[in-house]
C-alpha cells in the first residue's frame, strides 16, 4: 500500500509501504477515509524534532474497519470509525478519570503512520468510535478534525476551565487554537480573543466565534489582553503552540485565580517557578485525551451544530502529500486534508 | 515598643521600634496577642533571599484591634481579630474570586513587621476577621496558626484537589506541610501519605491524620508513593518547600489527571516544561489567599474541631526571639510561638 514516509528534513516521501496485519488480538485494521498532516508533524519535517528515519508518518484517521482481531468485542468490519493518537483501552484507572492519552497501556498510533491507505489500530475497543452510520461525504473533513485538532482544542479549553460569563484568550492561531475558538464559543465564553496576524486565519477565528483579535505578541500581547480585561486578564487562556514565548504569553495573560490550557506540545520550555508561583494561575495540559470528547464531538458534528472541518483550507490526493507538508510549512495553509 | 529586627545572616535583635499610627483612614492599629517565626523568615534569616537591613520581621498576627482609621466599617477598637500575610480589601473582583492575596489593592504586612508588641493593619475592614469573643488563652495558639500556616496548609489542599475517596501525598514536614495534613483529613482523602524523616514531625503527621510516612526523598519517595498507589501516584499531592526537588517530586508523586498545590515559596525553580506537559498533572499555587479560608478556619478552631496550635512546640517571650529563630534554623523546634 501506499503512505508518506520521512527520509530527513522536508524530505516526506509516498511510498510503498507493507500493508497492516492484525499483531495483537485486540487491533482492528481499517481503510482511511481520509487523514491529514498535523502541526506537530512539522516539528520533524522541520528537523527541530529528531526522529529516526525513515519515518512513517500521521497520526490523525477516519476509516472503514476491515478486519479485527478476535478479542475485539464491540468494533466490527463495515463500522466507521474515529480514533485518536494515542491507542487506549479506555478500562483502566487513568481512562476511566478522563484521562486516555495517559493510559496504562496506551500506544502512539503515530509510530504506525496513518497518512497512508491502510493502517493497523492497536486495542480496537478502547481506541475507536464508530458514528451512527457510513457518514455522508461532506460530514468526513469534520470527522476527522475530530481525531486530533478539535479533540485538543477542546481539552484546552476544558483545560482552561472555559465557561459561561468567562474571558477566553487563546494564543496560536494553527488548527488548534482556531478550533479552541470554536470550543470556547460552544463552551459558552462571553468573550474570546484570539491572538492572531495573519488575516485568513483571524476570519476564521472571527467565524468561530471569536469576539476580539489582538495581533501584537509577547509583553505587548499581554499588555492588550489586559487593557480589554479590566487590567485583570482573561480568565481562561488556551496555549496552541508550546514555545517559551507563547508559555509565558498565555501564563501573564491570564488573571490571578484564572485557568491556562496548554495543549502546544512543549519544545524548550522552562517555567519560571517564582513567577509561576506569584502569578496565582492554574496550570494544566499535556496530550489531549481525545477519547473523552470523541462521542459528544461527534454528535454534535453529526448533527451538524459545529463544523470544524473549515480549518482544512487544503485538500489534496495522498500522492501529493510532499506538496500538503510544503504547503503547511510555508504557511500558505492552515491544515491539508488528505485524500488516499 | 519593642519589635524583632533583621540586621544581617543569623542575625534577629529584640529592638525599641516607634509605635504604629494609622496612615490611611482604612488603616487598624492591633496590640499583639501572640505573634510567631514562619519557615519563610528563615530565607532571609540564613542570608538566602537578599533583604535590605534593617527588616523589620514577622507577618502572622492576632490581637486586639486598639484604634481604627476613620473610613473603617466593620472592625473596632476591642475586638480579638486575625488576618494574613497580605492585607486585602476583600471588595475587588479578585477578591471576591477568592484571590485575595492578589488583591489589587494588597499591601504585603512582612513590610509592617509583627514580631512586635504591636502592628499597623492596612485595609482593616478588608483583612482583618474577628472572632466571636475575646478567645479563652489556650485556643490562642491555634487561632494564630490560621493567620499563615493554617490557611497556607488549607489552601495547598484545596489547590490540590483533596477530596473523599482520594489519595493525598504531603511533600514537607514544616508546619505547613503538616497542616496540609490537617486540611487532607478534615476535607476527607481517604490516604494520607506524609513524606518525612523526622520522627517528632511523623508523629505530628499521624496525629493530623497521616495513614501513611514515607522517609525517602527524591525518586526514591516518588516510587515508594507510586507503590502505595497500584503504581499510578496520587490524586492530590499538597508541595510545601518551594526547592526543586520538593517540586519535581511533587510533580512525579502525582497520577495523571492529578492535582499539585504547591504553597511552598519558590526559589530557583524551573519546571521543565516538556516533562510537565506529558505528566498531565494539574499545577496550582502560589501565595495562600488565607482570607478566603478565615471564617471557616476561626470557626473549626473555635468549636474545637481542629487543633492546629500544636505545630507549635516552642513558646518564647518575644524577648526571646533571636532564640527562637536559632531553634528552627537548627531544626530543634517546627514553629515558635512568641508572647508579646
Amino acid at each position: 500500500m501506499r503512505g508518506a514516509v520521512l527520509y530527513g528534513p522536508r524530505d516526506v516521501r509516498l511510498d510503498e509501504r507493507d500493508g497492516p496485519k492484525i499483531v495483537e488480538l485486540t487491533d482492528a485494521i481499517i481503510r482511511l477515509s481520509a487523514t491529514c498532516i498535523c502541526g506537530s508533524d512539522l516539528w520533524p519535517y522541520r528537523g527541530i524534532e529528531a526522529v529516526q528515519v525513515p519515518a512513517p508518518m500521521g497520526h490523525e484517521y477516519v476509516g472503514i474497519v476491515e478486519e479485527v482481531g478476535s478479542a475485539v468485542r464491540t468494533i466490527e468490519p463495515g463500522q466507521f470509525v474515529i480514533g485518536s493518537f494515542f491507542a487506549s483501552d479506555n478500562t483502566c484507572e487513568i481512562c476511566r478519570s478522563g484521562y486516555q492519552s495517559a493510559c496504562v497501556h496506551r500506544e502512539a498510533v503515530g509510530a504506525i503512520g496513518t497518512q497512508a491507505e491502510r493502517a493497523r489500530i492497536p486495542l480496537a475497543d478502547g481506541t475507536l468510535v464508530a458514528t451512527p452510520d457510513v457518514p455522508p461525504p461532506d460530514l468526513i473533513p469534520s470527522l476527522l478534525a475530530a481525531s486530533d485538532v478539535l479533540g485538543t482544542g477542546w481539552f484546552g479549553a476544558v483545560a482552561a476551565e472555559v465557561g459561561p460569563g468567562k474571558t477566553v484568550a487563546v494564543v496560536g492561531d494553527g488548527a488548534v487554537g482556531l478550533l479552541g475558538v470554536l470550543a470556547a464559543k460552544h463552551l459558552g465564553a462571553e468573550r474570546i480573543i484570539a491572538m492572531s496576524r495573519h488575516v485568513p486565519r483571524q476570519k476564521l477565528a472571527l467565524e468561530f466565534g471569536a469576539t476580539d483579535i489582538v495581533e501584537e505578541r509577547g509583553d505587548v500581547g499581554v499588555a492588550r489582553v489586559k487593557a480589554l480585561t479590566d487590567g485583570l486578564g482573561a480568565h481562561s487562556v488556551i496555549e496552541a503552540v508550546g514555545t517559551q514565548e507563547s508559555m509565558m504569553q498565555a501564563i501573564r495573560s491570564t488573571r490571578p485565580g484564572g485557568h491556562v490550557g496548554y495543549v502546544g506540545v512543549s519544545h524548550d520550555v522552562e517555567l519560571p517557578g517564582r513567577e509561576l508561583f506569584f502569578s496565582h494561575v492554574h496550570v494544566h495540559g499535556g496530550p489531549a485525551p481525545v477519547r473523552r470528547f470523541l462521542p459528544e464531538l461527534i454528535d454534535l458534528i453529526w448533527n451538524r451544530v459545529i463544523d470544524p472541518g473549515k480549518v482544512f483550507d487544503l485538500a489534496l490526493l495522498l500522492d501529493e502529500v510532499a506538496e500538503g507538508y510544503r504547503a503547511m510549512d510555508e504557511r500558505r495553509a492552515i491544515k491539508t486534508l488528505l485524500w488516499p
